[in-house]
C-alpha cells in the first residue's frame, strides 16, 4: 500500500516536517542500492531521531498498513534496504550519537546510524579498536552491520558482528521498544535478544543503538604474502595457522587469475617472479617473536621459499594490496554478479576448483573470480561478463556451495536477492520455525515484508 | 499434572522399557540437585537416545498435558533442570556421542549428553581445544551448557558457550525437529536459532546435539599471581591487560579473606610475605616474549614488586591453586548462598567493596567471600553463615548488583531460584517479549514451565 498524503502528515508530526522526505530527487539516493543493481521507488522516506521516534513511526505505518524498510548506510549487497515493493523507507542514519565510551571496560554504545569507521575511530581514540571492519566502513552503519549481521576481515580473531554486540535498544515489530545497553560481558537473565535480531534483516525489529564490546588494537603487527602450488595446500595451511598461531589476526585467500587482473588493472608489479596457484595474505599480532614463530611453520610446511614477510607497516600495506584491490579491478571490467559462500574445510578447495567450470559451462562467455576469508571458508565469487538481470550464474554457484555443504549467505544475508535459494540451506522445519518467530515479533508483517521470508 | 501410568507405556514404547525410569531409589539421582539446595519429584525419568525420540515425548506429553524437566549432568546452581513441580524429567545422558571430528577446520559435533571433559578430551586429541571450561567439566553437558549459556575460566579469551556454537539440533516446543550441523563459520541465511536457544534454559526447545567450533590451545603459558593494595587498583590493572596483551587467557580476581581461608583450609603457604587487598591471577600464551611483555606493564603499574610469575606448569599449576581453591575451601566452613553477579567495569570495585557491608547489615553472623572473573566483571559472591532456605542475603546481594548496572546472573542463569527477582534486570517490554517468543516456540508451554518466566 502506497502511503497517503494524510499518512506523510502523520509522520510529520512525529519526526518533524523536515524529516519525511517526499521530493522524488532526495528519495532517489534511498531508492536504489549503491550498485545499482537493486532500484525500487517510495512515497516517502521517514527519518526519525531517536527510538520513540520510530516507535511512533512504526505505530502509525502498522496502523495504516504500510511496510517499512529500515535502512542504513545503503550498502547492503543483496536488495534488503531497498523500497522494491514502494514501502516507506525508514532512514536511520540521524541516530548518528557515540555515547557512554568506556577506556577501562572497552566499551561504547553507538546510535544505529552511526558508520562501522566512525566506531572504529572512537575505538582507536581510547586505545582499543572495534573487531569489525569492512570495506565499505565510511558508509555501513551499526544498525545496517547488525541487520545482516556483517563479517568482514577480522571475524577469524574477533567474530562476527554478533560477537560484537553486548546490548541493543531496539523498537520491534510488536511495537515493544526493548533496551539493555548496560554492557556486561556476561549476563545470562533471559533470551539473548541481541543475538536474535543480529542478522534478522530488519524482519523482527529495529535496532535504534548498540553496546559493543572493543577489542585490543592489533599490536606490532606482521604480514606475510604466501605463494602456493595449490589450493588444497593452501586450505591446508590457512587450518595449521588458525591452530598455532596465537595472535592471529587474518587469512586471505586468492589466486593467480585474480592476481593477474590485480596486477593489470592497478599496475602494480607482481609479488614473485614465479606463477603460483593460490596466495595467502596472513596478518598476526606479537612482532619478532611473532614473525619467527610463523616463518617456523612456514618453513614446516616448505611455504617459506614463496613468500615475503614485512613487519614495517609500509611493505605490510603492499602486500594487503593484492588482496583489497580485488574489488576495484575486478569491477574496472565490469559490473560482476557478486556471491558469497562459506564452504566447510572439508570441501572448500573442491569448490575452488569446480566453480569456474560450472559457471563456464552455462555462460561460456563468463569470467569467475574468487577470493576470499580463507580461515573462515568465506569466498566471494564475482563473475563477469553475464547480464545483470541474468540469475542463471547465480542459481549455479549457489547451488554447487549447497551441495558441497556450504552456505548461499556467508556475510551479505539474503535480502530479496536470495530469497529464491534459501531453501538449499534450511529445511521446511527451519523455514517454518523463522516464519513462527516473524508472527511473534512482527505479527502485522510491517517491518521488511519482501525479505529473507516474504515475497 | 502427573504422568498416569498409561503415559508411562507410552513413553516406553517410544524408548524402550528399560529407559523410563520410575523406581524411585534410581530416580532419587535426578530429582534434587548435587548440591542439595532444590528437591523436587516425579513419577518418571526418560532417557531418550536420540532426537527423534525427543521428538516422540515431546509430543506424546504435550497431548497428555504433561510438563517436562530436561536435564543433563544435572549440575545447575538455579533449580533449573530438578521436576519441582513433578514434571516428567527429560534426561539427554544418553545422547551422548561425539562425531565428525574435523581436525583442519578445528570442529566436532556433540550430542546434548556429551560432557565438557570428553569435549575437552577429544579436542585435545586432534591439537586444538574446546573454549569452555569450568569447574564441572567431567558432569556437566554440553546439552546443560547451552541451556544455560555457561561461562567458566575461558570467557574472557574464547567467549561463552554461545561463542562456540556453530549450530545446533534441537527439538523446539512447536514439534519442529531443527537441524543445522554443517559447522560453517559464517552463515547468515536466516535467523539465528542456537543464540536464540543458548541461555533460554530449556524453555523453548530441547538442544540435542551441537556443531562446536574449537580454538587453539594455549601455547607456551605464562602464569602470574599479582599482589595488590586496592580493589580499585586491580580493576583498573585487568582493564590494562585486556588491552594490552593480545594472548591473555584469563584474568581471576580474589582478596584477603579468601586467600586466609584458602591457606587455612588447605593448608598451603600464603603466596607473599605480607599480606595485600587483592589478588590477581593472570594466564597468557606466549612463553617468554609474552611473559616479557606482562612484566614490562606490572612494572609500568608497580605491581612488579608483589608478583609471582611462573613458566613452568608446576608453579604456573600453584599459583591457580590460590584462586581454583576457593570453592572447597568455602564448602568446608558450611554450605554457601551462591550467586553470581557482573558489574560494569565502572561499579565492580564498589560494589566489592559494599556487598560484606550489605550483608551483615541484614545478618550480622554471616560471612561473604568473594572471587570471580575480572576482566569479565563476573564476581561469584559466597554467602556462609545463613540457612540454605533464607533468602534476604540473596535479595540484598542481588538488589545491590542490579543498582549498580549489574546482571543478577553472570553465568547460572535464572532457573527458578531468581525468577523473582528477573525484574530487577528487566524491563516490562523484555519480559513481555520473552514471554511472546516462549508461547511462539512453546505454544503447550510444557518445556520447563517453572523455569525462568513460569511460575
Amino acid at each position: 500500500v502506497a502511503p497517503t498524503e494524510a499518512l506523510v502528515r502523520q509522520l510529520e508530526r512525529i519526526v518533524g516536517p523536515g524529516h519525511v522526505v517526499t521530493d522524488l530527487e532526495v528519495i532517489a539516493g534511498y531508492t536504489a542500492d549503491f550498485t545499482g543493481r537493486f532500484r525500487g521507488h517510495t512515497a516517502a522516506v521517514v527519518r526519525p531521531l531517536d527510538a520513540a521516534q520510530v516507535a511512533a513511526v512504526l505505530s502509525v505505518c502498522r496502523a495504516e498498513g504500510v511496510a517499512l524498510v529500515p535502512q542504513g548506510g545503503n550498502t547492503g549487497l543483496v536488495g534488503g534496504g531497498v523500497p522494491l515493493r514502494g514501502e516507506v523507507v525508514l532512514s536511520l542514519r540521524r541516530l548518528d550519537v557515540i555515547s557512554d565510551v568506556d577506556p577501562v571496560g572497552g566499551q561504547l554504545t553507538a546510535g544505529a546510524g552511526v558508520t562501522v569507521g566512525a566506531v572504529q575511530r572512537a575505538a582507536t581514540d581510547i586505545g582499543w579498536a572495534y573487531g569489525v571492519d569492512l570495506s565499505s566502513r565510511d558508509s555501513a552503519t551499526v544498525g545496517g552491520t547488525i541487520a545482516t549481521n556483517a563479517g568482514g576481515l577480522r571475524v577469524l580473531r574477533h567474530g562476527d558482528t554478533r560477537a560484537q554486540l553486548l546490548g541493543v535498544e531496539a523498537v520491534l515489530g510488536t511495537g515493544e521498544v526493548v533496551s539493555h545497553l548496560g554492557g556486561l560481558l556476561k549476563d545470562n537473565t533471559g533470551y539473548h535478544l541481541p543475538s536474535l535480531l543480529c542478522g534478522s534483516e530488519g524482519t523482527l525489529g529495529v535496532v535504534t543503538a548498540a553496546r559493543l564490546r572493543l577489542v585490543p588494537p592489533p599490536h606490532e603487527p606482521v604480514v606475510a604474502l604466501v605463494a602456493l602450488s595449490s589450493v588444497p595446500g593452501a586450505v591446508e595451511l590457512a587450518g595449521s595457522l588458525r591452530r598455532e598461531l596465537p595472535g592471529l589476526e587474518a587469512v586471505e585467500l586468492f589466486f593467480d587469475e585474480g592476481l593477474d587482473l590485480v596486477c593489470t588493472a592497478t599496475g602494480v608489479a607482481p609479488p614473485f617472479a614465479r606463477r603460483h596457484r593460490a596466495y595467502l595474505v596472513v596478518e598476526l599480532s606479537g612482532g619478532e617473536p611473532a614473525a619467527a614463530a610463523l616463518a617456523g611453520l612456514l618453513e614446516g610446511s616448505g611455504a617459506m621459499a614463496n613468500s615475503a614477510v614485512a613487519l614495517d607497516p609500509v611493505p605490510a600495506a603492499a602486500l594487503w594490496r593484492y588482496r583489497e584491490a580485488h574489488t576495484e579491478a575486478i569491477n574496472s571490467i565490469g559490473p560482476p554478479h557478486k556471491m558469497d559462500v562459506t564452504l566447510p574445510p572439508a570441501t572448500l578447495a573442491e569448490f575452488v576448483e569446480a566453480v569456474p567450470g560450472a559457471v563456464t559451462s552455462i555462460a561460456p562467455q563468463a569470467r569467475t573470480w574468487l577470493f576470499g576469508h580463507a580461515a573462515d571458508g568465506n569466498i566471494h565469487v564475482n563473475v563477469t561478463g553475464v547480464a545483470p538481470e541474468d540469475e542463471a550464474v547465480d542459481a549455479v554457484v549457489l547451488e554447487l556451495a549447497a551441495a558441497m555443504g556450504g552456505s548461499i549467505s556467508a556475510e551479505h544475508g539474503i535480502g530479496t536477492a536470495k530469497r529464491r535459494w534459501l531453501h538449499l540451506n534450511r529445511t521446511p522445519a527451519e523455514l517454518s520455525t523463522f516464519a513462527t518467530l516473524k508472527r511473534a515479533l512482527d505479527p502485522d508483517n510491517v517491518l521488511n515484508p519482501n525479505v529473507l521470508l516474504g515475497g
